[in-house]
């Protein structure tokens, strides 16, 4: 139930409260109130205890500043959106979560936009933002590998820059922008390295939709380390796992059916690799690493608690997603930049020697 | 690198394009573009031929219309924000997917924030909604039992409503708004209630944070469904995990050093029950299920990939999202409304017949 309080209810006028009822009930000019609310370039121009009065005038009166009015005097908000495909996967959501805990550091607002994996929607989001004066746009979701697509995402982004606002992608989206670079391609040739230390040459792969460039950077890492490696990777030997978990288990079933019946499973995310063990486990009875090693991507909060606990090469997520957003708190500069991030192999219980 | 389309980078002026300059572009006054493009209380008065000439002026000069402008024309914008803990805990996440889902299919853009489980953060983004003229509010985190704190939070609610916006709560929040209620109470005695009939009598519980509405209500379940069952659940059997999978391992080493010696524990959540799991059998070399059994709390997507797979009390979390987006859309009604939504039990292999 409601419990006003106290002093406000009476008080409070209806509808929103103008910064002219604050000013009066401060006994201050507009001018006034609004430099001690918001003051001008940063700095404060009102005396201490001009500024307390109209502090306090303003939190009687539940006054909030009106930012669409403040963004079309400014245009630029306080607002940053971050643009993933799919919140639900922890993926997205550590990345998120880097972004957001850099921006409450520093006041800002996160408007997290869900594309579900499709392009439109990404540019659809963009203009959107770009028509709420959004000061900054984080791209975080992958990039999508289709040259027309790229182009009319270039053209926004030209625009977002024209209006004043900012731009950041994470991986490759093939836009002149400043970015956040994980390691696809090194991560994914480390986990054939490290398989193939362990003895194993026949490899497969689960990978994820190939339209997404980091999907194509992860399956190119690892087909060339096998080549540098001398190893064969028969086409047949990748398929696909939608980079869902029921996917990857169907994948897997698929894949355990060619010949020669792989020892060892590159998987190029760990979502997939939840569905790949239980394919493994419940549907095949092949047990892990026994008698296939299976190594994932991304290290997610659940891989250390997999059956059995997940070998994986590791992106710092929450990491990305801050750097990303201590971008746009320096703000766009000259030339674009790009930051690199490393991946890291943390090996647990999936992987062993091969024996066969 | 950004390849602009041939024709419009040469027509396009500097700076955001102006409605004046696309009317001027497609030859027509700026009262007819702006119909156009906005129509007039959604029902078109332009011909299509017109209409026609004013979008294709509008995607050459890739003009996006000023939101911030509209929403003080009309106090409403078409961002919905969802309020949430953390979206690095997947129940937030699947919360949200569910919210941004149904937003999709109805062209609203989600402004996802997340609170840290700070409740002054909570507030504060409400009164940064409400600045931002967002038209609605989900606040999908839980609520806190503090009573200062709620009658802030009703207080800045009510100035919501005053301005037009819509809230809409999910699970207890103590204030007077629509609202989706998960069974918090009904789960938690569900869990209780299939140890029982499993023969245990000796109780542990894994809660979270008591701050939080979601924990007291989970809680109370439990113990009213112990009491009424004539099972004692002495104080220092119910440890606090924290809702993260770190202390509740730490949590679980502690509640196992009692006496007696649980052959049950409820767990509060499937983050925690990670940790539990982890604990039981890394830590302590017990077995799950056959020395000690574990239910969870909200059936997260891993839940069934873990070591063993987790029994578990399944809240409908895409559908909490979903119903309270529903409402969202129906738009506030004069009584306020509730939904409530069941829990259900989901057996693996976590759970057994007690020996002891």
């Amino acid at each position: 139930m409601p419990t006003p309080t106290p002093d406000a209810p009476a008080a409070r006028p209806a509808g929103p409260v103008t910064l002219q009822q604050v000013a009066e009930r401060a006994g201050v000019s507009s001018a006034t109130a609004s430099r001690a609310l918001h003051g001008s370039n940063g700095t404060r121009i009102v005396g201490e205890e001009l500024r307390r009065r109209v502090l306090d005038a303003a939190r009687e009166l539940r006054y909030v500043s009106n930012a669409p009015a403040q963004a079309l005097a400014r245009s630029t908000t306080t607002v940053v959106g971050v643009v993933v495909h799919d919140v639900a996967d922890p993926y997205f959501a550590a990345i998120a979560a880097g972004a957001m805990g850099v921006a409450r550091e520093h006041g800002l607002l996160v408007m997290l936009a869900a594309t579900f994996r499709d392009p439109e929607l990404e540019l659809d989001y963009l203009a959107r933002l770009r028509a709420q004066r959004a000061r900054a746009v984080v791209l975080a979701g992958s990039g999508f590998a289709d040259r027309d697509f790229t182009r009319r995402l270039a053209t926004e982004v030209d625009a977002y820059r024209a209006d004043g606002g900012h731009v950041v992608a994470v991986g490759a989206h093939g836009i002149d922008s400043d970015t956040v670079r994980p390691a696809n391609r090194a991560g994914a040739a480390l986990a054939v390295r490290h398989l193939y230390e362990l003895g194993h040459r026949r490899f497969g792969i689960v990978s994820g939709p190939r339209a997404l460039t980091s999907v194509r950077d992860r399956l190119d890492g690892a087909r060339r380390q096998l080549r540098s490696l001398g190893v064969m990777l028969p086409p047949a030997h990748v398929v696909d796992g939608g980079f869902t978990r029921e996917e990857a288990r169907a994948a897997t079933r698929a894949l355990m059916a060619r010949a020669p019946e792989p020892t060892a499973i590159v998987v190029l995310n760990d979502v997939m690799a939840a569905g790949v063990l239980g394919a493994l486990r419940d549907d095949l009875g092949l047990r892990v690493p026994d008698q296939v090693s299976v190594v994932g991507f991304d290290d997610l909060p659940f891989a250390a608690d997999l059956n059995p606990p997940l070998t994986t090469i590791r992106l710092p997520l929450a990491d990305i997603g801050a750097r990303a957003m201590d971008m746009i708190l320096t703000g766009p500069t000259i030339e674009a930049r790009t930051i690199d991030l490393d991946a890291e192999l943390v090996i647990r219980a999936s992987t062993a020697t091969s024996r066969r």
